[in-house]
């Protein structure tokens, strides 16, 4: 089953040539959930070539317009393409009235049926689940409700122990694999799932947390996560503004991802001010190694 | 003083690959006028190497999204930018609701005044004047409250008669050109305005009529103008969908063009269905042969 993360927009609030507001496409078992939606974000899924109404979840961090201002436009757009599907979009109080007034003055009506949830809670919750993949969200601290997100796939089958696999015919291995014995005519066990099979591959799990200041609470809700994205809009030589602007430094995000000992750390949300990663991994990775930059255009594989 | 049209985005509601949303810059004398801000505009504006603060008046011609999702962006970014100076919003009714609405969830506070100017009214109005340009709003008919705009250089100075340039001083030049007698030191004339001036360059006018149904009721606000700029969002072939959408043929924009007596047509906002001009074009020349496509990135210099 594929995992993977696409890096749409990975910039801060005040746009560059190149850097986009913040959007990622998740991608589990090619079913597709988009979190945030800055402005221009149908613009960078048609130049990736992405297929717009294939999204099948909107989650939204926060309403600071880098996160939300392509939202009412992309799902205008799926409707002019035709979509039937429902859609689902989770986020802060108020995400209802902003789309709500967009459509009610442009006078739009969807052809689809558009399902706004919005959140609420201090603690981590199970909001969306489907047949791949399950979705937590969980406070972020940025000074307006904001909420971080926790994607995780849905657990694989069985797997069947390789040199006993000669023993069954098909259907029997697809029996055993979805965690049934196989019994013979008289009903008896012919082949018992805990001999003939071993645990599915642990569940891989990406966690997702901008905007935020430095915030030791969300630790207990990203352990051991596969990849952490964690915004790092300032170095440690602007902290003072970091902490004035609710935001993290690079070398705060990688003492997240060390305490919450993740496999992999990647940031973003980088101010506009500076002009690459290079510093910012620099000041990361000498916390925790395991620190890759958020590119526009690049996917990342769990 | 010079008078051009930047376009941004001159494309149809439906996104496409390098054909963006609905905007334009008009500059008079360097002076920058908006006229329409689809989604994305601000990172059009960076990508021509526009400055986003140089824009003193943004016009709005209806608050179908792919005119305005782009509007509550750019005024984030100029605040983040460090604008101080006023900005005047003109548009539509729900205009005010639609911005104040996301500033308030988003927390938003600007560092300058913004005065947004709700339009009514059935006929041409003048809505806006200052030192170099005059702007006037007058209705479209698109099934939604819209509105076309006429922008008007001002006057320009007199002209002095060129035989005649060698009896003056500087200061004299000066007087003459902006309508003052030379006096001597008696009082008397020494040089008239009406013997060593001629009459100003005729004003120029660019009106944008973006969208409409075929609606003759315009032809009086454009007679002459140097440039229109029209929707042409169908082909002939597929009038009656222009007529169910509240749309224009492009054989319908050269009419328009060609009944008001206007020196130039420009088209645009054409369907996603079509791959390029080519077709609109020659539909509009059998008609109004001086008509020219509205490209995303060039500029038209009245």
């Amino acid at each position: 089953m594929t995992f993977t993360i696409k890096i749409l927009g990975a910039g801060s609030a005040t746009p560059l040539k190149g850097r986009h507001h913040s959007a990622q496409l998740v991608s589990v078992n090619e079913h597709k959930y988009l979190i945030d939606c800055g402005e221009g974000t149908q613009y960078r899924l048609i130049e990736e070539k992405l297929n717009i109404n294939k999204i099948e979840v909107i989650f939204i961090s926060h309403l600071h317009g880098d996160h939300y201002y392509g939202l009412v436009g992309l799902i205008s757009t799926m409707s002019l393409l035709g979509r039937k599907n429902q859609i689902q979009v989770f986020g802060p109080a108020g995400l209802n009235d902003i789309i709500t007034l967009n459509f009610k003055i442009s006078n739009t009506v969807l052809a689809f049926d558009l399902f706004i949830h919005e959140l609420s809670g201090t603690d981590k919750q199970k909001i969306y689940e489907d047949n791949y993949a399950v979705f937590y969200s969980f406070p972020l601290n940025h000074g307006i409700q904001s909420f971080g997100y926790l994607a995780e796939e849905k657990p694989g089958l069985l797997k069947l122990v390789k040199n006993k696999i000669s023993d069954l015919e098909v259907e029997e291995m697809v029996m055993l694999k979805n965690g049934k014995d196989v019994l013979d005519d008289q009903g008896n066990i012919k082949f018992a799932v805990k001999s003939y099979t071993l645990p599915p591959e642990p569940v891989r799990q990406y966690a997702y947390c901008s905007d935020t200041i430095y915030e030791e609470s969300i630790l207990p809700y990203i352990q051991e996560v596969d990849l952490l994205y964690h915004e790092a809009t300032y170095l440690e030589e602007h902290k003072e503004k970091a902490i004035r602007n609710n935001h993290t430094t690079a070398i705060e995000a990688a003492l997240i991802a060390k305490k919450a000992n993740v496999k992999k750390l990647m940031i973003g949300h980088l101010s506009s001010r500076y002009e690459d990663y290079e510093a910012h991994l620099t000041e990361a990775k000498s916390v925790f190694f395991n620190t890759i930059p958020a590119i526009e255009g690049k996917s990342i594989t769990l």
